[in-house]
């Protein structure tokens, strides 16, 4: 129905993740309205964040071009402490627990053998340099509670544990705020399995 | 907790109609990963859109610049008909019916009094105009069927019914495939009210 300009940019909407037909156009028509400065600026930072992020050559989290990310820059940060996540974006969700004040290690996926995932596609070499270099004293692995997550950190703790470090694993459990009767029963298992000492 | 250009881009992204924080964060990482080249196609096309794209100077439709829109520069089309609606979208919808071979003419919009929309804000002049110039005989109202829409079907029949042409209204009744028990009764009552003769 659309042509030209407006069909061209409703397609490349459309390949985004989370974006129907509907929203591409929806969007599209958004786009049509603003002022030009407006839609150039969103090109722009488009067009810039390309350009100019990389990788962070410590930890791998997402980092301004030629620089350490903003935690590894930040040397009020514990250096011997390292929480190994799966991706960027969960870095963030631990951020904003305010309750680690270590590092990160960005693994950059999870073992997945059908999808072809070994660890020669995460980033354990590069983890493994890191020990040593770096001194670290504990790692705590934070890969998801899910399949891939949970084979990631059985794997990384019989590697990383022969070399005289602690190795940790994020609690699972009831969420806060849950309700036992909605619990399925493999959580409530390893809230059961990881139950805590009272202290009174 | 993002910065630089990736903080940019998912604000930029986070401004776009039905694009909460979470997609904002979603799509700016699926940008991250995707070939720079797919990358500058999508900040291409948005910037295009705004520099190609024009409305029509016939009917207001969306139109690559200083072209009418693809309706009105069909000639197979029928003249003497035209469609009126607020939005340009609401032409894909009305050209997805394939039941309609005229012209259309877009308002930008519906009268509405307390957010200062009257008839200078809207193309009712334009339309005017029109039904001369192009010799119109038959105005369909299609505009929508709430408040502002009916209220401006209103207004643009008598304006237009003292200049002897036909002004017709699209029905409001039942949905096809819908339900005489889950109708609201403002439909129901519209439906009554639009009754046919059924010929046996």
């Amino acid at each position: 129905m659309y042509t030209g300009s407006l069909r061209a940019l409703i397609d490349e909407l459309g390949r985004l993740p989370g974006i129907g037909p509907k929203s591409a156009q929806r969007i599209a028509f958004y786009i049509l309205k603003i002022p030009s400065e407006d839609a150039r600026r969103l090109a722009d930072s488009i067009v810039a964040v390309k350009d100019r992020t990389t990788l962070c050559e410590q930890c791998f989290n997402v980092a301004e071009s030629g620089n350490l990310c903003d935690v590894c820059a930040d040397d009020r940060r514990d250096a011997h402490v390292v929480c190994v996540v799966e991706d960027p974006r969960d870095i963030v969700a631990v951020e904003r627990t305010q309750q680690f004040r270590g590092r990160y290690h960005v693994l950059h996926g999870a073992l997945n053998p059908l999808e072809g995932i070994g660890p020669d596609q995460l980033r354990v070499r590069e983890l493994l340099g890191r020990i040593d270099a770096e001194e670290i004293t504990e790692t705590i692995l934070c890969t998801n509670p899910n399949l891939e997550g949970e084979a990631t950190a059985m794997y990384l703790a019989r590697l990383l544990t022969p070399l005289g470090i602690a190795v940790t694993r994020i609690a699972s459990g009831l969420p806060v705020g849950g309700d036992l009767e909605y619990a399925d029963e493999l959580t409530l298992g390893r809230a059961i399995e990881g139950r805590r000492a009272v202290v009174p």
